[in-house]
């Protein structure tokens, strides 16, 4: 694995080529962007050798898409058409369904591995990337049995050898799951941090009441539209089916306090306390 | 102030207990608490000097109520009536209007301050205690005017000396706008554990899919419901109301995805990346 081609050069792109060059020294990376600004910063910190052009994707051993998830399923086809027959192409979205379909039928589907490595920060860009994001991170591989194996086991080696822990599972599984623990969290801050700004915006010294707790809630808030609403997207059911679930939990917890059920109130988080040993597991 | 009674060696109790001592070094500290284990630890921990009870309030100088807020409206009134007529009390829940109105005609009102210092963590116990917790965090002071001033000028200054920034502003006022900023923050982190754990609890693995984002937005989710329930009971009317504009905006974003509106759903989001620019104030 000596040429790759990182198609997006952002948070996830740009760190994982750091990871790249940390673990494989001999490694060459062509970048790829939409955004010139992002190429040129991409090389001035490092992060890629050189700019390079689909043309490029020619001679490349690994081409990384990571871009949001609807510029991934119109590339994604293109780019299996240009590459040679021993390069492998893998994708880093959040969704993983509608790629996989994209491609079920294209005669380079054996070329594809789908993965979805769960790491990120709120920001975005290459001054965003940082070494090691990977280190402990979990990586979930989608339909690997519909990747040649010599071409997914190359690409495996290298998440394991960046420290990440991998699990397989059905497309249509990690979509679901992903809703739940992904997804719905980002529009629970989004819609936090709308619900705030709209009552208090006009008191901006208000915010001076808000502390770590806030803080930690509406983190996720500053993530980015563009990359987000493709996901929202292309994992519609899913994501309404959470977000209809936890609405009616908080209709039901205002409905404990109208009543003034407060053992109710108290019981729900008692229970909930219980998401206290689930996040032991969480790196 | 030399003799301080804290009543309540948690989180924010041992928290402030550390602080005195740090700052105040002939501080002589009684702890008080219904837990008895809380008092050992506290003890042995070096928060408090010494257990007290009741009957040692009559020595303080300053005594400073760190317990749930309910328990805080019941005792406040008893602990009035028993210190000397130099000490002063103070309070540090997340709700102040009960708290005013209870000893609102108190013969001993002006001997009391009410406080709110926005600093914490989701974990409670004098193990939780931490030495320079209130550094650079707001206090909100209400009512400061019905406080002897010579009494609220001792304790102002030792939150100063702590590196708290006061902020001053009636009891109605805060507890209408600590509702947005903190108390929806803690529900909406409650409903989305409980909706995930609802879902995936009988499948435990799927928890390793979970990445920071959502360890963010549920981190509050393992606060203490002994605490947090007297909260939501007192401030009922806010909380509510900001429940009920979370839960508007949270259909709204449904209904948009239920349209395949996502230039909506975009917007939405854009608006809302706002909160960069004002979490930019909080420390």
């Amino acid at each position: 694995m000596k040429q790759v081609s990182i198609i997006g050069v952002g948070l996830i792109g740009g760190s994982f080529a750091l990871d790249l060059k940390h673990f494989i020294p001999e490694v060459h990376i062509t970048g790829i962007d939409q955004n010139e600004t992002h190429l040129t910063e991409a090389i001035s910190l490092g992060i890629v050798d050189q700019i390079g052009s689909m043309n490029s994707l020619k001679t490349a051993d690994l081409v990384v898409l990571a871009i949001p998830v609807n510029a991934a399923l119109k590339i994604l086809p293109q780019v299996l058409n240009l590459i040679s027959d021993q390069a492998v192409v893998i994708d880093m979205g959040s969704t993983k369904e509608a790629i996989c379909k994209a491609v079920s039928t294209h005669p380079r589907r054996a070329q594809f591995l789908a993965t979805h490595p769960i790491a990120g920060t709120e920001f975005s860009g290459p001054s965003a990337a940082i070494n090691g994001l990977f280190k402990n991170k979990t990586n979930i591989i989608c339909e690997v049995e519909k990747t040649l194996p010599n071409l997914g086991e190359s690409v495996l080696s290298v998440f394991k050898t960046m420290g990440m822990h991998l699990r397989f599972m059905a497309a249509k599984d990690h979509d679901k799951h992903i809703a739940y623990v992904s997804h719905l969290s980002h529009i629970s801050s989004f819609m936090l941090g709308k619900t705030v700004i709209e009552k208090e915006k006009n008191e901006r010294n208000i915010f001076d009441m808000a502390g770590s707790g806030f803080e930690s809630t509406v983190r996720l808030a500053k993530s980015s539209p563009d990359m987000w609403t493709p996901i929202f997207e292309q994992n519609k059911d899913n994501v309404i089916e959470t977000l209809t679930e936890y609405i009616q939990n908080l209709n039901q917890f205002k409905a404990f306090m109208e009543k003034d059920d407060f053992e109710a109130v108290h019981n729900e988080m008692k229970n909930t306390n219980y998401i206290k040993q689930i996040l032991k597991g969480i790196a």
